[in-house]
């Protein structure tokens, strides 16, 4: 893997890049769908390729390890045999899910134990075993295991927590280095910062992410419930420190205002279930700002979704279909407005990279976050 | 609208042609998906045209005139211009639709009074409104209003029942001949046959309806509970009869065996919600048989979903793939299944629109009986 920063932004940290992987370049800034149980929900493959152009998407380790499960996995050659897209894929560490989906879990040093969700089964999550998970998964990018406190977090668990997750990410570094790809291909491990809102702490360990000198870093535990400006402050504390010549990754962020001001203090990937899952309730991310598609007021509007973003689901579908669709609760509802919403976060990155190329991207940014909040 | 037969079987009934609309032509036999509510269920209009290559689909006037509603259909220039399907539609009656989901409806001379499934809310079908209402949406091709008796229905309730519906059926032409379309293209009738499963009376009614000479004629009232051998019989009967030179249109069948055993007694145009509803419940058509997709047996068959069909979700998607995706009650489940057993309808009568000309479609037909019912 590669990453060549192409441009920098002289008034601000954004810059564009390319990472190169076994499946393919990823232009940075970049939005990466999520696809959970190894389907962006909703959307079909081609539709993700020609449509939405996603270089990357997400796989959740938790789910794809407990269905299909590991077994399945392997014999199909790994996710992307499985599911048939060919370029790349992230799977997170399925800490997250652990922690918010299964029933009693118990966190402890050698890893965490937990309750299936499907079927109440028990499993143990350690870092090791994610390693090995992941291995087999298949992902390009693999991440660590850690824990991702709540907010609001107590300092003296925040600084606990971000310390077994350092020691975590040891035992991670140590077995993914010991062992090698299934399939063929390269995989690469990112570390994750944690930390809480704590300066003092994001800045500790900032500090011990960078020193393992992996081929990109994440930044982890927000959008968990902090106001937007204690996030853009925790960022920039964390970006000062991690290496600039290597991606940052800001796991699960966030609204197009999020991502636009957290490409502009420097970070390269994000991923977010937003725009899939709002997409579902029907509340669509347009060029003009927020439309929820349930309102009376769009049942007589025959203009498309959004002809200013293009392509085949803002521009072939009215927003009074779109509307009759929702309040039918049809099936086709949430297959548009989630085409609509990704294609929606795909142009956004792809933007913001034209402004950072174009020299322009502070002021376009400030025009654009106030603009796309906005309800219509 | 004119109607080509192009080739007849020498062996049976069975005969291709072509039914040339203001939107396009439709090539017969020919099976039309239904789109209810302006949508076929998880499948969108340009996945419609591209993979299934549907020639003509279904709207539901009982669906349509609770939901959107008369005024937004009008203010958008109809059904077409709503969903953006730009080749020919048929609408029903909303008959069928008032007797099945509707609540205390109440049949009298006059027409139907029934309280709307979604609301409770209290409405009237008679003959006239049933046109005024499919001049509005706007179809192609408009269906008569007709009672479509249950099965089974005792004699003289069968005949009383077939007689009103003549006596509809007059109020039907009679209101569609001195009204219009109001968007700039020819709409048609077609009357439907009733008559329960009783010979006479099935004879009686086709005669009727013959009598008529309208561009195109249906068979209604059948595929709700009688035996196959019943309905076939009543079909022989009722084509003896009803115009040669004229398409037939049997609503509401059926099974793959349903469609070639119907195709090869006369019969040009198939609707039925059997794809695409068995599709969300799991259950494939294909060309080696009915699968489960919900089958343990499939969860390491990374092989094709249908290599032999073709097309985008028969061979991009594996069995595995698929069966995962129901395990996981995923959306995209329940897409790739409906595109699936849509393509499959349109390869099916495809096939038998080539087998025709091939002049072996009675002897293709008996092998595929068999080879497409059998579980897999
Ligand atoms: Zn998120
Ligand atoms: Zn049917």
């Amino acid at each position: 893997m590669t990453f060549t920063i192409e441009q920098n932004d002289p008034q601000s940290q954004a810059r564009t890049g390319s990472l190169t992987t076994d499946h393919g370049v990823i232009q940075t800034p970049i939005f990466m769908p999520v696809g959970t149980a190894g389907t962006v929900k909703a959307v079909h493959q081609r539709e993700l390729e020609t449509d939405i152009k996603a270089d990357i998407i997400l796989g959740n380790t938790y789910h794809l390890y407990l269905r299909p499960g590991l077994d399945v996995m392997r014999q199909a050659g790994g996710l992307h045999a499985f599911n048939g897209w060919k370029r790349p894929i992230l799977t997170d560490s399925g800490g997250y899910q652990v922690y918010s989906l299964s029933n009693t879990r118990k966190i402890k040093e050698e890893g965490v134990t937990f309750k299936s969700h499907i079927d109440g089964s028990k499993h143990t999550f350690s870092p090791e075993g994610v390693m090995d998970i992941q291995r087999t998964i298949g992902a390009d990018i693999i991440m660590a295991f850690d824990e991702c406190t709540p907010y609001p977090c107590d300092y003296p668990y925040a600084r606990a927590s971000m310390e077994m997750t350092h020691r975590w990410l040891d035992r991670c570094i140590t077995r993914f280095d010991e062992t090698e790809g299934h399939y063929g291909y390269t995989q690469y491990l990112f570390p994750i910062v944690q930390g809480s809102t704590y300066p003092d702490l994001r800045r500790q360990s900032a500090e011990v992410i960078a020193s393992k000198e992996r081929t990109g870093n994440a930044i982890g535990g927000l959008a968990v419930g902090e106001p937007a400006e204690e996030m853009y402050k925790t960022i920039d504390i964390v970006n000062e420190i991690l290496p600039k010549d290597k991606p940052r990754y800001l796991m699960g962020v966030g609204t197009p205002a999020n991502i636009l001001e957290a490409i502009g203090l420097g970070v390269d990937m994000f991923d977010c279930v937003m725009p899939t899952r709002n997409a579902r309730h029907g509340l669509l991310f347009t060029t003009e700002g927020i439309m929820n598609m349930r309102n009376e007021k769009w049942s007589r509007d025959f203009s498309p979704i959004d002809a200013t973003l293009g392509g085949y689901a803002s521009t072939f579908y009215s927003k009074a279909y779109l509307r009759h669709l929702f309040k039918a609760e049809e099936l086709l509802a949430g297959q548009i407005a989630s085409l609509h919403n990704l294609t929606f976060y795909l142009w956004l990155v792809r933007q913001a990279r034209q402004h950072i190329a174009a020299g322009d991207f502070v002021s376009w940014k400030n025009e654009m976050v106030v603009r796309l909040m906005q309800r219509m």
